[in-house]
């Protein structure tokens, strides 16, 4: 374990980002306590700026430049919410964001770093094409390339959000986050382990992306190769900051169903009245699917992201 | 104007419900304040308790009761958001509730109020008829009627949003409210006169039911004939109680149209990741319309409920 992901290192990123990201609200149902049979706190991520936690990370990484590394500018590829808040905190400081996004990302995705102030750089719909069009980018203009997960300054950002959800909701048994490239559940495992290690971390992830939980089983870490979710946030591998934090932070892992996802979303939706994506979703799915003992217990849900697509939602329209 | 609808009565509704309804929260949105010119305060009752403000005009009502009145049990008709509100409001009291629902309500309103413990009672899908077999019902059961609009408590619990709105967003110019059957309109109408008459109270009405415009334009009660929008909650007309107070107290009524409406709708889905009703949407779809002054001002939006069918959606699925 490296010593970047201390509790310092979080409180350092929590002050940084401050003025440039919110304090989300945490909700609470009484209809989806009945329904999961614990007590909920939803940590309202969808409500952050640029729709998803990720503006904390890529905050963090942006804000902890020196002038001479910022000057560069940064350079990612994402086609979605990391490309979104980079864009969003490479403007903050007034510098130069180019993101590489595969030509079949949603044009809202696009619209939305456009409108951030990026530079939009197409390439191939693979992960060989968009980490080689970002290391060419990086190359030949000198940007800094900012991971959207296995990166420090981004997994000690993300981890800010546990600080203020304890604060919000004390004493939490469990946490439930989905898992992705592992900054989010990495981050959050070790802010709640500086700070209350008696609470348990479970990551939870989509049984068609299961490559984190097949990393821990075998212990090394394996590729997403053929990611088959709803899920689009979480299709992506752990890393090699990522996977040794969630082998020391982490309880464990568990898989849901994209039929769970689809049932969790909605109900949220339904009886929350707020607007999740569907990665958001992924750790209720486990609670209605039975994957984590949480029976009376106290457990704050990460709910990740709102950036969906009003057009294409994963339930019928009848008009 | 009636004594009936004085700060005082405001303030004593808000005790009177406090246990048992929401402070919901007031979100803003740069995007959105960017988008309308003035700096917008949204007072998201779509997270109140049965996903309407209705909660706090059937609680006040039904909390008003007598002991003797009470064991009588409550009546209404409706299709939607009262509905809820009263069957909720009864169960809290420990009285029997009976809902007037036409034939074609929406599967999911009838199953709602049923699991608030109401009895639902089928009529044809028309004014007249609803009203007949409530009058029926009242007659044969002796329970008493609580109108979703018309009634003084009903209208006083209303008015308790503004008194939140106040303290969480002071010294606004303007508040817009939805205008139906004028019950939400003119509760906020009176509280703001009470607290604050320098805030301009504006009602905002779709054009396909424009009939408390046209009602204010010619100085007498016109009925809701034929009422043709989106916005399933305002299709009612105004009512004694409600004509006269809102001839007082709203400086004025504008309308707009449904295309406006789920712009607005669909922009605060997008924008603010919550989930409102078309109803609700139509404050700022006549901002969005341009139908109110308010470039540069502090605005008050009502944002009524968030009960929609999530499988028939105002906009295109692409799946």
């Amino acid at each position: 374990m490296e010593e970047a992901y201390t509790l310092e290192a979080v409180l350092a990123a929590r002050a940084r980002i401050a003025p440039h990201v919110r304090e989300t609200p945490v909700l609470t149902s009484a209809a989806l306590n009945a329904h999961a049979g614990c007590t909920l706190f939803f940590k309202c991520e969808n409500f952050q700026k640029t729709g998803s936690f990720k503006a904390r990370g890529a905050c963090n990484a942006v804000l902890s430049l020196s002038q001479a590394e910022a000057a560069r500018g940064v350079v990612t590829h994402s086609s979605g919410n990391h490309g979104q808040a980079l864009a969003y905190a490479a403007g903050l400081r007034g510098i130069h964001a180019r993101i590489v996004m595969p030509v079949n990302a949603p044009e809202t995705k696009r619209a939305a770093a456009l409108a951030y102030g990026a530079e939009i750089i197409a390439c191939e719909a693979t992960n060989a094409a968009r980490q080689a069009t970002a290391d060419r980018v990086a190359a030949e203009t000198g940007a800094l390339f900012i991971h959207s997960s296995n990166d420090p300054a981004v997994i000690c950002g993300q981890g800010t959000l546990a600080l203020e959800l304890l604060e919000q909701a004390p004493s939490l048994d469990l946490v439930l986050v989905p898992v992705g490239g592992g900054g989010l559940a990495g981050g959050v495992g070790a802010a709640m382990h500086g700070l209350r290690p008696e609470t348990r971390v479970v990551g939870v992830e989509p049984a068609g992306a299961d490559d984190a939980y097949r990393s821990l089983q075998e212990g090394r870490i394996l590729p997403s190769l053929h990611p088959d979710t709803i899920a689009d946030g979480l299709r992506t591998a752990l890393g090699s900051h990522t996977f040794p934090l969630i082998q020391a932070r982490l309880s464990e892992i568990v898989t849901v169903s994209d039929a769970a996802i689809v049932e969790a979303m909605r109900l949220i939706w339904q009886r929350m009245k707020i607007v999740i994506e569907p990665s958001a979703a992924v750790p209720l799915a486990g609670l209605l699917e039975g994957k984590v003992d949480a029976a009376g217990k106290r457990v704050g849900v990460v709910l990740s992201g709102g950036n969906v697509d009003l057009d294409a939602l994963p339930w019928p329209a009848l008009e």
